[in-house]
This record gives C-alpha cells, structure tokens and sequence, in this order.
C-alpha cells in the first residue's frame, strides 16, 4: 500500500482526489491537510464520505507529509512551491496539481502568474504529468506537474496533428468551454448559481494562464513555436470540458480518423470515438477518459476536433492518480476504472 | 460468477442497472434485452460504458433469460408479469424493478395499474424487496418486487415512527421530489430540458401509484391501515428524491435521534446523520444510500423527518442489485461501495 | 411621476426593483444608492439594463433621499431602521423590502433577528403590506413593511381556510421550497453553482425567520395563536417559490375551489387556477402573479394547497411596487403587466 | 391597431411570439391556429398567458389568416410555402419564421430541406428580415423570411469585418452554442432534461441547415463566396445562444472596436458592448438586442468576435416583431423594450 498524503482537501480538486484515493485499492491515505478545517472530520464537511474514511483534517506538517511515499498538492496556485523542497528532501515524491511547476521557464511563470517563483530550480526537473506525451519520464520522476486542465483537453486533441506537421500550425484555434467546478469552491459572485446557471459566456479572451501551457507542448511537439488563439468559456454546469478545435489542413487527403485511432490505439484514457459520432461530456462525468472526434467538414480544408474530459478527473484529480500510478510501477488503470455517471 | 440478465435495458433504470452490473465483482452479464435496440452495441448507445462491456442488446428470449441465475425486468408496468412465470419454471430468479409485483392485493393492483394482472398467484409468493424489513425472507426468494422510488424514502423514513406507535398515523404528511429520471427516458413534452428545467411543481396529488404501496407497508407495520398524505414533486435535476415527513407526536419526550440511529445501526445502507444535520440529494448521487436527519422543530408536537436517497440507486437499480446480493448470499455491500459523486 | 430612490442597489432584491422601476409608466428612478459600487453606473453592473437607464450608483445621502416621494429599502436587514425614521421626517414615505418593520413586537423582532432595534416606536405604525389583507390601510401608510417571499406565498394559500375556521390550525403544515434568489447575491460556498446546483436540501427545520411573520399574519387573521411547522428547501434553480400547505379539515364537506375562487375573485394578482389543474413555478417567473391551487385528496379528511410565486416578484420588488401602486392612489397594475417568461 | 395572425401557436417560437404580442401596443391578436389543439384556450396551454388573452386555438383558415394584416408563421419548415400564396393573394402580408423562404435559390433550398419547394417563384421577391442589413427593403415586402437564430448571431457578429475586407474570408470559423429552445418543443429523447442538462457537446458538424444561409448573406455583403466553418453546440440552458467568431486579420492595426462601435452605433438592437467587456446571453433574455464583443487577443493577427442573442426572441420573435414594426411604419422598438430578466 502507497501512503498518500493531500494538501488541501477543501477544494473541488481535492475533494475529488479524496474519492478516487479511498475507493484506489493500492492507496493509504495516510493524511489531509487543511489550515481551515484542521481537527474537523474530513467526511463532516463531505458527507459523500461518510463511511469510507475517519480521516481527520490537520495542520500541514512537513514530517507527516515527508513520510508519505506520495504528496498531492491540491493548492492555489504559489503554495507548494514553498513546500516542495523540503518535502523531496526528505524522500516523499510530490505532484503538484496546482500551475508551479507546469511552465519550464521561470520568467514566463513570473509573467503569468505575477510572482517571483520559490523554486525556480525544479522548473527543469519537474515532469509535466501528461502521460500521452511523458510516460517514460514518469517512473523516475520525484516531482511531476500535473496539467490543467484546458491544456489536457486541447492537447490531446491537437498532438495527432502537430506530430504529423499536418496543419498551418500558426493559427490554430481553440474554443474550449468548462464547467463552473474549474473556478474553484471559493465563495465568488461570479460562479454563484444565479449567476452561472440559464447563462453562457466567454471571459479571459485576452490571455487565459493556461495559454502559455498549452503553446508549451505544442512547441515541444513541432520542434517551433506555434500561434494559437485559445478562448475560454464558461458553461452552466458542474464537470466536463469539451474543446473544439479548428486548423487549416495543409492536405484534404490524410484519413484523419485512421490518424487519430492509430495515435490513441494503446492509450487507456484516450478514446478515439468512431467516425461520425461527436463526444458528450456526460459519456466522462466522474471518469478519467478523455473522448475525441476528429471531422473535415463537407471534405473541406479545415479540421474540427472535439475533445471532452471531465475536468475534476482527467483534468486533474484523475490525470493525478494516473500518474501516481505510472510513477509506482502500478496498473495504469488501477483507481480509474469506473464508469462513467450518465445519466 | 453470477449470470445475470437484463429485460429493457434502456430506460434510466435499466442503463443504471448496466452501470453497477459492469463494475460487479461477482456478476457475469449474460445479456440485455432490448426489443427496440437488438443488434446494436450496448456501449454504442451509452458511450459511458465504452471499454467496460462489449454486449449487444438481444430480442428477449425465454431460454437465454432462463438460463441465467438472477434476471432484472427494467421494463415499463406490465411487462413483467407476462414473461415471469416461463423463467421462474426455468429455474432463474427474478427481480423485478417495476410495479408489477409490488402490491399484495390482485384488485389493489388492478384498480391502481388499470389492467387486469397476468399471474396474479405470485402476487403472495414475492417478496417485497426492502431489505430493512425483509431480509431475512430474501435468501429463500425466486421472485422479488423492488420498490418503487418514494416508497424507499418514505417508508425508510417512517418505519422507526410506526414500529414504536409513536404518532397519529392517521394524519401522516409526505411531501416528497424527484429528480426527473424518475420520469423516465421515454420521450416526452412535460421532461423537456425548457419544460422542466427552471420550474418546479406538484403532481399526481390525487393519487399517485406509489400512495397504495407505500400505505401497504406502513400497514403491514403498524398492524392497522394508516392514513397518509402523499404528494411528489419535480425537481428540476436529473437525480434524487427528498421526502420531508411530517407527524404529530403522542408523546414529545422521546429522543428522536437516539430512535433512529439503534433503528438502522447495523444497516450498511441508511445512514442516520449526527443530530442538527440536514441530508442533501447530491451527498447520495450514484450511492445506493439513503441518509436520514429526524427534527423536532422547537421542541413541539411534531415531528419532521427527512430522507434522501438517488432515486435510481436506492430507489431502483442499486436496491435490485442489495437484493440480489441478499437473495444470493453475497455480501450485502458487493459491488456498491463507491462515493457518490460530489459535486 | 412619482420620484423614486432605491436604498441598495445591487442585490437580486434590488436589480430587479430596478428592472420593474425603469419600465414603469409613472416612475422616474431619482437615485440608487450602494456604498460599494458608488460612482459607477447601474447599467455597467447589470448590462440588462443598458439602454434602460444611465442612473449611477451614489452613496446613499438623506437628503437625496428624502426628497423622493418614495424610497425603497433593497438592503440587508437591519440598515433600513437606521435611516426611516430621518426620511420619514424629511416627508418621504418609505417600503423597507427586508425586515425591519415586519414583527410587531419589539421582543419578537429583537429574538428572532438577534440584534436591538433602532426605531421600535416605528413598529406599530407600520403596515405590513400583504395587500390582499391591508390593502386599506396602504393609502395612509407612511412606513410599509413588504412581505417576506415564504410568507407571501405561504399566508395566501391558508387565509380561505384560516378566515373560515375550516382546518385544526394548530397543526398546520408548510413545506416550501425556494430558488436559490431567495438567498441574495452575496458570495457564499453554499449558493454557488457547483453547491445548490444538482442537490436539494431542506434547511432552517429548527426555526427560519419566517416562521414568526407567518405566524403573526396568521394569528391576526385566526384571532388567535396557530401552529404551523414551516420547512423551507432550497431548489436548483434561479427564480420561484412553491409552497405546499397541509391541513386536517375539520368537515369534508365544503368546495374547497369554489371558497378560494371567491375569496380572490376581485385580486388582480391572485390567481386561483381551475380545478384540477397544477401550479407551476415557471408560469409566474418575472412576474408579480402567485398561482394557487386547491386539493381534498381522495375525499379524504386532509387539504393540499399549492402556491407558487417569483419569490423576487410577488415576493419582494413586484410587491413592494404593487404596495407603492396603492399608496400613490395609481392602478394597483401599473408596471406590472408583464407577461411571465416561458419557457 | 394592426390584426395579427399567428399560424402554429404551440412551438417554442410561437409561444414567444405570443408573448410579445399580446404586451405589444399596436397589436390585435386576431387568431391563433394550431391543428391539435384546435378549441383549447392559448392560456390554458401556456398559463403564463392566463389573464392577458383569452383567445382560443383555431384551425387554421385561410380566410381568417388571409383578412388579418399580418400573419405569422411559426411552423416547421415546409409548412408556411404551402398557405402563403392564398394569403398573399387574400391580402395579407407574411412573416414566415421558419426556414421556406431564407434561401434564394431553389436548388439551394431543396438540397439542405430535402423537399421540393411548393411555391419556389416566391423566393426573389421575399426578403431576408434582418433589418440591419434589409432595412430599406422592408416597408414595400409582402413576404419576409426571418433570419434563423444561429444566422442572426453569426452573421451581426461578421459583418463589420466582411463588409471592410479585413479578414481572409476563405476561412472564417464560427463555433456556435445554444440553449435547448432552439431545438423546438416536440418530445425527444435528445433534449429531455436528462440528456440535455448537465452535458455539453457539438453537433451536425458536417453540415447544419444553418450554414448555406449564413454563407449566402456574407457572400451578398463581400461580393463573392466566403469559406465558413460552422460548428454549432448544445447549451445546457433553456434560452441564448452565443457565438464566438474566428478570423485572421489581413492588417493587425484596425481600431476594431471603433469599427464596431460606428457600424451599428444607429442600430436599437445591436449593442457593441464597452472595450474589454464579454457578453452573457443572460444580459438578453428576453429581449430582442444582440450585444457584441471584438477582441484582438495579444494584439495578434486574429480577431475574435463574440456575439449573444435571445435565439427565441432576437433569433426569432422578437426579430419578427421588429420585421413587422418596420413593415408597417411602427416605431421599430415598439413592443420590444422591455429589459431582460436577470438573473
């Protein structure tokens, strides 16, 4: 049994990792911290636990933490950098759901996320956790960055063609919409019920955080910079993302299904769907799948793909323990392998 | 490994059904029927089960279902009873998630279900399939009658009250609202996403069919009939059901909480919440669960109980599948121990 | 035309006070107050009314103020005794939409609201302004108490039973369930989207501040102490209140629908639907109309009443305009012709 | 006072349509046809309408129809090109809100409706009612095809952009969302509050009847074909549609907000909304505005536009309301200003 430690549980991200960690069969959760909710039962404040775990709440800690053989951190951003460093110091290997350690450069972190880094240090060391890119990397890995959760979705469903230099790789556009659990579980006017439910909006046109992350990738991926336009919006419900994405073809005759389900064929939590079908969010609700279609509509030069996952999961909690599970030499699936809740 | 099959696998029920059937440790899915939808993948109508069945939905046939250890009917009314009698011969046992064996009395269920009834002999032989008060019948039993939705809530919710003749259970009140898979997924005006969305109402107040099994019950309990006021809700959610249940106490000096919490101490699948605690839908959401507060508003003569359950799990589909654990020697909890899903 | 100032702007309460004062015939809006939002305009906060009004927010100032005909309180409660008695003064007349002036009682007020009151000897001469039973007392009326939203629809549905001494009104049941605009724009984990959302839940089982505004209304119209269990629930949904009434007959025998259609024949904002028929919530969305229906269910010795309001409507802003309508002698319906949004 | 029509009262679009003549000022709502519910009273139907008509639905007649002003039609498509010639000839003038005369050309039209056309030398004369670009055409027009919803949002949004060759206009991307009214209100597995609520997907990706109509409305503006991929998707929400336009600029240096602002700064339903401001559909329902939105992320070379309506109302009645204002010389607002509900 891995011994598992979670800092910060209070918050959707965490919330759900607690699900999916008392329901793994390899996993002890060993502790969960929170500074407001310290003392208090964990399954009080979410009763949907209620008799799967007694575990308390308590203060962070580094020595409980540094005895874990695995550390979530499922902060705001800017917290486990602070943490880190000691942590790996003291043997716990550390996942990082949160953005610290997702930008290689430090002065673009800096510039996004408008604070001097603590750790600039581990910027290189640090894994970016998407396994359909990084799985070698994982099994050495102390320190892995967990992706967000735009960058999960619009990735997976761009790499088949920048791998394949497929596409004008300038002007790639990424209209992607997210349920209102990605803003998080911290009391907000704006993502009240009121003011998020009967309504639809775009927001963060002019430059979403999760912008420089995914050009990351892709830059990686085609071995130079890439343009891509990337418009955030916010849908009126609880989980799912889906991304629709659009590139000009530089050739209308590759079989982009034949592509797509070739590229995936081995991966368990991308599943290319069969032609002609279109992706739901519901079919991923509580799941760790990602779902994509890949379309040219009316034989035309330009490429639609429409990615979903359930952001709570494949883009964060769940996409977590697939790496925990990789980093550990367990089952890829072992955790992950319910269905999804539909309806 | 059980061999299990499912008569109408594509109603709300029935695809639930599949879901806790498919993560089943024990149960081997031997087939799903489905008049409508024969030859077609299961998984290609409910992606969400892509990857955990390959099973395509058959015709019924009398010799596969009977071949089968436990047969579910998640068809509609009156469909069930005209196939039972050829599978029990066979030698499978039955649950049945619809109405058709719910009602001890052939003329209470030809005067509430407007038809007359195909093998009314069995009405006396099947158990009515709430484990919390017939277990002990259920090991023994070829067929069973899961209850219906509100009658699981309601009934669970009084039962302390009338075993102990605490009340006046002529004037019993329950205001009960559902989730609108309750309706079903039959297409229809009145579910509509712009129909029932935003809107909430009463209806059947006159007399909704779960009034005579929920009062049969109460009556079996009590040893007397009982009187009671029934009116379900629409909520304007997909799942869940509230009762909020009212009586006027004989007595005001009882403890109420300590009542209930002895009362379902050794039941896995109620859940008595600590004293001031309100149940909320979404703590049940996908849990075969039913959590139950008991209020004594101001100290006065009445007393308020609330009883929360996901109307397709404790309230259909993952009651069948306790049932079937019971009548089978499982244990109770196989294959329903997951978290509900929150939020 | 009447000039208007509205005391605290920027709740639901208060936005849609603003909605119904721009589009009223005999209302020039003359000021609204925020301390918060203060110098910015009304219409960049809540762009549906841009177009309808270039009115900026100001700091709420007496003499302004006081130099209204009427001013209109949208605030929290406990700010609206501070400021009545200085405007009163001034000559204007005041409706406090929150609670101020709602309890007669000093002692009452004071227990529930938990805090001393400002103006007590304001108390008496307040007229709590359910028109349907003081609507003659609203022409002289300087101080308008407007009702609370459960109150209003909860003393509608009982008052043809309550006036005729039909029911055991000590044992009087109201379950109610609002939206989630009941619980006011303020940022809070409990009303955001991913909370209220896909859940219900009763709450306040123990005592809501209601309780006591019923009950006064009640007792006023009984002549004596009633006894009322009131349970409020929260929906998943913006804008409604339906309250379901429950109460044992004292003779079976009376038309019930024929009682209520009289009662409220001459109301222009009371609406008793034909027999048989349900009330729902979306039929008065936006709109000052509460719906109610009558049941006797099976004959039986207990009455159902349904009521359904927008709880911002009749429930507060379209009240409170239908009280001003009456106290400036102007058709009772000015302003308030507006047909409900459906769907 | 003008005598209206309306053939085909039980749809969506109708009952909108209803709504906002029977508020309408100038108008006598003369008949309302509706072959199934031929004798039933409109507000027993839709009982948001209780108190403001007491018309009753007809069958539809076409010397009734044809002796009103002005007759609608909110009928599936295929339904107006078979009555209006006989009205034409009878008098009256049309409004036909569905899909039988948006597309110039025959061929055109039978291609993506499947069916011959019935009435085909209608299609020159009748003109396309979006005043913002037809205004001049509308007050000699017997005949006027009401844009479709997707088409109102997509094409106000372009264009500024297509009439001032600022774009390549061979790939312009349009990703379009809409509340679950644009799918009409005829029962249907797909939009039941079950499979629509809580999901998110896109749909008819490869070729939506939408598309030849917004492409035959910018090629008019440009003066040539336009390449336009439209990928529209379904809300979780009842009402508004949102649509989020990409286009890549041929000069980075256009001051497109004052482009924007100057184009429809005469217009009273299209609101270009202040720099740096994202629309809602919320800040529309209800109402007839289109709100607007240009951005020109990271000062690139793409623009994005983002444009909101009402699909029931600015996408349907509502522009057909203003269609009929211009026609008949009535104040284009009249009947039109209310604000939007909100929340």
């Amino acid at each position: 049994m891995l011994k598992a430690g979670v800092v910060g549980g209070t918050g959707y991200t965490g919330i759900e990792l607690l699900r999916l960690l008392v329901m793994h069969p390899q996993v002890e959760l060993a502790c969960v911290t929170s500074r407001s909710e310290a003392g208090k039962a964990v399954a009080d404040l979410f009763p949907n636990l209620r008799g799967h775990t007694d575990i308390m709440f308590t203060e962070p800690a580094a020595d409980t933490l540094g005895a874990c053989d695995i550390v979530f951190f499922a902060t705001p951003n800017g917290t486990a950098m602070t943490m880190v460093p000691e942590l790996l110091d003291k043997g716990a290997r550390v996942i990082d759901l949160a953005a610290d350690f997702r930008l290689n450069k430090e002065s673009d972190w800096e510039q996004w996320y408008g604070v001097k880094h603590a750790c600039a240090e581990l910027l290189d060391e640090a894994v970016y956790g998407l396994p359909e890119i990084n799985r070698d990397a994982l099994p050495d890995a102390r320190l892995v960055a967990n992706p967000g959760c735009y960058p999960t979705a619009v990735s997976l469903g761009l790499l088949p063609l920048i791998e394949n230099d497929l596409v004008d790789d300038q002007h790639l556009v990424a209209d992607a919409k997210s349920g209102v659990s990605g803003a998080g579980r911290g009391a907000n006017v704006a993502t009240l019920l009121c003011e998020a439910s009967e309504n639809f909006k775009p927001y963060a046109v002019d430059g979403h955080r999760h912008l420089p992350e995914i050009r990351q990738t892709l830059h990686a991926v085609a071995g130079h910079e890439v343009g891509l336009t990337f418009v955030p919006h916010l849908l009126p419900m609880i989980r799912g993302i889906e991304a629709s994405l659009y590139a000009v073809l530089k050739n209308r005759d590759t079989d982009l299904h034949a592509l797509y389900s070739e590229r995936y064929a081995s991966e368990a939590f991308v599943d290319v769907l069969p032609a002609g079908t279109m992706p739901e969010t519901r079919t991923v609700r509580g799941n760790n799948m990602c779902r994509i279609s890949v379309f040219q509509p009316l034989a035309g030069d330009t490429v639609v793909v429409s990615s979903v996952i359930d952001n709570l999961v494949k883009g964060a909690a769940g996409q977590a323990v697939q790496n925990m599970n990789i980093m550990f030499g367990l089952s890829e699936q072992a955790g992950l392998d319910h269905t999804a809740l539909l309806p």
